[in-house]
């Protein structure tokens, strides 16, 4: 996986679920499964998406559905079968790629 | 907001405050009002900028002014004209784009 | 700083340890030292990388390990020379680039 490769992000709710899993933790099995190279998770301390409501680990009662942030990393012919079956994962959620030049991926 | 779109990163202290307001939070309202599509924000743990002074959490009397990250992402045609009142609103940071193609942003 | 440069990202692990100190934040005063422009560190909730193990927050012992991402912009001319030294430094871990445009870097 050197060389040119793409970067997957994933925008979700921490309260969105699928399965009877939270969702960005099934999504990591689920990519793990598929062999995809490597994935991170962050958690955001705020933000909003396409339906404008504002998340905020500020006030106690809006903070229970922070945004989560998904990195995914491979080449482009590993990534792009997937992008549509994420996309239908994510109902509410941001999903873009951008292009990266890989120098290093483990030993 | 699908295909050709553009993801801006602005990077600023924690403690920065703009009427005030802490300038990571003004921002986001800002950017709501002004309709752009969808905001993120991120306090990373340790970093340092133009300044080269080095904020860590790793103590406590440098862990009040952790660098504050925001992802914007729209069409270049909404973020673009707001580029230089975002500059000009974070005086010592750092701002920049990345070409982005957007697959889903909400239903 | 102005114009055409470079965001390189770097993952690697928490318990990752050069020269007696974390790997982190060995990198962090290194690239400062260098001269490069602005460095940030994230701390992942989860995540994993070409050896396939999970890294999560969620178990305890399993946390020790949560994935930390640098973020490193300068011009290409100040970072391509340091590609091939911190990729021996990260020997588990994942590097790569993207091309960005940089509107504001301090005053």
């Amino acid at each position: 996986m050197l060389g040119k490769a793409k970067l997957l992000k994933v925008y979700l709710g921490e309260s969105e679920r699928y399965k009877n899993k939270p969702l960005y933790q099934y999504l990591v099995h689920w990519l793990k499964e598929k062999g995809i190279g490597g994935v991170t998770v962050n958690r955001g301390i705020e933000g909003y998406g396409a339906d404008k409501v504002l998340h905020t680990a500020r006030f106690l009662e809006l903070s229970s559905d922070l945004p989560m942030i998904l990195e995914i990393v491979d080449v482009a012919e590993k990534i792009d079968p997937l992008i549509q079956e994420i996309c239908a994962m994510v109902p509410k959620g941001l999903v873009f790629s951008t292009d990266i030049e890989v120098y290093k991926h483990g030993k």
